[in-house]
């Protein structure tokens, strides 16, 4: 926890806070905190800054915060992902949450097992819960956007389209054609498969909507591994 | 499984293998394979090629293997880490040798936890284990080389200076210099701290061997994040 989110309702007035549960034990156990020392925090969806401790109790922590600087900015990327497997998921969320990724499409297609769909990693609240650990982890306040979208062909045909438009539009495939570029200097639509990839008849509907189909080189990644390294070489 | 990663043991004449336990059951319940299907398969070490399916029993399968192509090439890298959390090690290890790293030094630092050190983790076999994984899933055959260092300063006196010679010697560090260097195209020595970093005396200690101090910028990420990241920007 490298940055301690804050949400409207940990104000008791303003300029102050007091927290308790998960981020107070972390901020005792860890960062060992004592009544004067400052830690960054930040507003969800919101500045970022300094909290200075003013008050412990057992269970509590009170402290004044000044929040006058921003985010650091975020990746010009849309991810289109084919649902991963819950344990895997909750790693992919946390990992490009800290990448700066804001806008996430978890998307159902052939090879995703249709039990996934029911994990309750994809509530509302276990979301929330790993993003926050990667905008923890990366000090970042600006919570991405995760929509899911449990039938391929209404998506691609009804949304896919007009999200990607003005974006390079590139579909990571194993047996793609070229290397993927690096840095290309412009907003992308970057879709990714589930293990054992796409089915060609998917591919083919992304290369209908102009997405290029590229690969990593000859060695097969898994997606956890896979995101990251695509993610670097298109936005460093 | 991308890759059936054959033994020398497995062979039971020249170009026959028979296979049990993990392998068979992957190669039966993932594959799904049948008499006459071909795998890809690759001897430790060694060449790779395919492997068709001869005759299957309930505990075994008996395959004719062909290994006339090279494995991929690997990164002219070596990987000098703070030794990682048991868990977080296992899928850095995984990670790594997908991506051509043969070269590991795990090292203890100031805030590597002690305990770690006594972790079944690093046991052979379990880190043969890993390894393993990361070399089925990235179709290689080339088993990258552990080391193990439980004392940092003998390491760094003398080893590293030897070890990173004629290289491009890197040190990660969050507070860091300027941003890592894009793809120098030069043998590089890369060396990662542990949650929460190397303190400062250890940079120091770097820094006089000839390492430069590079960053990732403003964002601070996880080990298991930061290496795919870094390994891409430096070698794409």
């Amino acid at each position: 926890m490298n940055l301690i989110l804050l949400k409207e309702n940990d104000f008791t007035s303003p300029g102050r806070v007091t927290i308790r549960g998960r981020r107070f034990t972390h901020i005792q156990t860890v960062h060992r905190a004592a009544v004067g020392d400052q830690l960054t925090a930040g507003l969800i969806n919101n500045k970022m800054g300094t909290a200075t401790v003013t008050h412990l109790t057992p269970s509590s922590i009170e402290m004044d915060v000044t929040l006058d600087q921003d985010p650091p900015p975020a990746l010009d990327l849309t991810l289109v992902m084919a649902l991963p497997r819950p344990k895997m998921l909750k790693r992919i969320l946390q990992t490009v949450t800290s990448l700066g990724v804001k806008r996430i499409y978890l998307v159902n297609t052939w090879r995703v097992e249709k039990g996934f769909w029911s994990s309750p990693v994809l509530e509302q609240e276990s979301l929330e819960e790993h993003i926050t650990l990667g905008l923890e982890q990366a000090k970042d306040t600006i919570m991405p956007q995760v929509f899911l979208r449990r039938l391929f062909t209404p998506f691609v045909k009804e949304e896919l389209e007009t999200l990607s438009r003005d974006t390079l539009k590139l579909v990571a495939h194993p047996k793609g054609g070229r290397v993927c570029p690096c840095h290309p200097g412009q907003p992308i639509t970057l879709a990714m498969g589930p293990e054992g990839g796409f089915i060609d008849r998917e591919v083919e509907t992304f290369e209908r909507l102009g997405f290029e189909n590229v690969s990593l080189g000859e060695r097969i990644l898994r997606l956890e591994t896979a995101v990251p390294v695509l993610i670097s070489r298109l936005f460093t």
